[in-house]
């Protein structure tokens, strides 16, 4: 592998390999029911956290949950460089009010459901380049406020569509440090892919899987390109929140474009369990965030996996642009993480 | 100076010195009636660009800026290596559609009226770390789709606030790449400083202004205690879009630190004359956007400005978080420009 730090095409490489050292996820009462509760951190079971609103508990949720990320680590608020967070909200409140509440110098990023890994990218890259000794990256979303503000209000009890994914209410936060720290838990970053924003055409908002595939697709044949890598190379080639419709379609595109994967997981077809009443799957920035701040940097962290790609998805849209007659553009970036236990 | 990258603090140094290799900026008619109509490279007569939507004209005159900023470079499209923009409207949908037509690597910020200085600020670590060749980063507001989300439909004819700002309709675009240019108009980015959240109770929607001045003074005393300098170490200390109001507030705070400010300038009180009727001055990300991106660039390229420290400040609230009575938190990120000519 070259030295260079860009790689070409959309991919670069972070040459000192930041460390994670400490990761933190808390879910929903729901999420708490399925398949992967025992990696989270704490399960809340009132959705409000006993806040006054719905937006209110997310943007607590995310504090809390970068909070317990340091606490893990033994690490003060006040030394912490920077926070990276965005999350679906309209003006990122949940992100911008959590870092109120955190004192920290803060960037706020927007990929829609792919800011887990889009922060990463940007912390990873702090980081790596020196600029900051430290850097917290995180996003959270909450099923109640992102249906009353994409969809319908929930008081409307409106039926879904079997290809509508759940958002998942939760926060995942992620601390990379520039040096190891004392108890180093072994996963580094080494990679990112930078995704373009790919779309097809999808215009329904209730199908989010499909119009996110084509990005996922873009992304991951655009970082076996750039690398030389083959998905074999991965343990796992995960994605954020595709669901079960959009990740039949995401093997689709890759197998037409000649690129066979099998070894691909979908962290919106893992959070919950088909009983769980959950149509197409989870979705949402607090979905990906969660699966790789529990499950996914666990099985890192004790050698079960050694090497996974981690690509979060997003949707480009909003309420306005659907009802003005825009499609649905997606947007993915992948993250290349390594165990070394 | 240390030839560290991070200077402690909030603050960090570009040691490579990442050049500003172009910039563009289109503006709306009101825009290019008043005193710096001269140094916008477009001046759209029609506010909706031929649209169908304000919003969509919002997007389209971004997108119009980055390839204008591109042309001015003798570059193509498909040689930007990444695209960093945000705006203010909903899931920054303007930045998003302009990175689905423009189709490059996309990464997308928000910091409301900050997201200039932002976008900067990650863009320049791209370029000076080596990640990246180059990198794009703009931003864009209009007054019509701003007035219709963040307070009333226009329709209404709803009587403005002393103390309320006017949106820019404008968009402004800058090219940064690691290696000067042929043609290097002789700007260089050097340092930038983080913002924290800052949160004084300011609860009025229609006095941004006073929202924003507290995390522009914090960000601009930071600035000088994490590097040594006094103001006069610079010619100008700009701030993005405190108003008239803010201005006020802003030097107050400082003078109350200990600093007294005496070259301060914002682009909220230099891009409309006060006869044209804006209250307490101008707003938006396209406001700091179009300023830097015509008079202040010009002016360092052309030798009037040697040093100048860009603040760009925003408000991180949203409709929901005022209704919910919330107060509205501002950020303000900080970039150091200086000129060789």
């Amino acid at each position: 592998m070259s030295q260079e730090k860009r790689l070409g095409g959309q991919t670069l490489q972070y040459y000192n390999k930041p460390a994670i050292a400490s990761w933190a996820s808390i879910v929903g009462k729901k999420e708490g029911e399925g398949p992967l509760a025992h990696t989270f951190d704490q399960i809340e079971q009132d959705d409000t956290l006993g806040q006054e609103s719905w937006e209110k508990a997310e943007a607590r949720m995310l504090e809390m949950t970068v909070e317990m990320c340091l606490e893990k680590a033994g690490m003060h608020k006040k030394d912490v460089h920077v926070l990276l967070c965005g999350d679906l909200l309209n003006q990122i409140t949940s992100a911008s009010f959590a870092a109120r509440q955190l004192d920290m110098p803060f960037l706020g990023v927007y990929g829609a459901c792919s800011t887990m890994a889009e922060s990463l990218v940007f912390g990873s890259m702090m980081v790596d380049g020196g600029y900051m000794g430290n850097a917290v990256c995180g996003t959270c979303s909450h099923f109640s406020t992102a249906e009353r503000q994409y969809r319908t209000p929930l008081e409307l009890g409106n039926q879904r569509t079997p290809t509508a994914q759940r958002t998942v209410t939760g926060a995942g936060a992620t601390l990379l440090m520039a040096a190891p720290p004392p108890k180093h838990p072994g996963v580094n970053v080494t990679m990112a892919t930078i995704g373009r924003v790919v779309d097809l055409g999808v215009t329904a908002s209730d199908n989010m899987g499909a119009a996110m595939a084509p990005a996922a697709s873009d992304t991951i044949l655009h970082h076996l390109a750039d690398t030389g890598r083959k998905p074999a190379d991965y343990d796992l080639i995960v994605t954020g929140d595709l669901g079960y419709v959009g990740s039949e379609l995401f093997l689709e595109l890759c197998k037409r474009q000649g690129t066979v994967i099998d070894n691909h997981l979908d962290c919106g077809c893992e959070i919950f369990a088909q009983d769980q009443d959950v149509h197409a799957g989870a979705s949402g920035c607090g979905c990906a965030a969660t699966v790789l701040n529990g499950w996914l940097l666990g099985r890192l962290s004790q050698g079960k996996l050694k090497r996974i790609l981690f690509v979060a998805t997003g949707a480009l849209h909003s309420p306005t642009t659907s009802m003005q007659g825009e499609s649905i553009p997606g947007v993915a970036h992948g993250i290349v993480l390594e165990g070394s236990n």
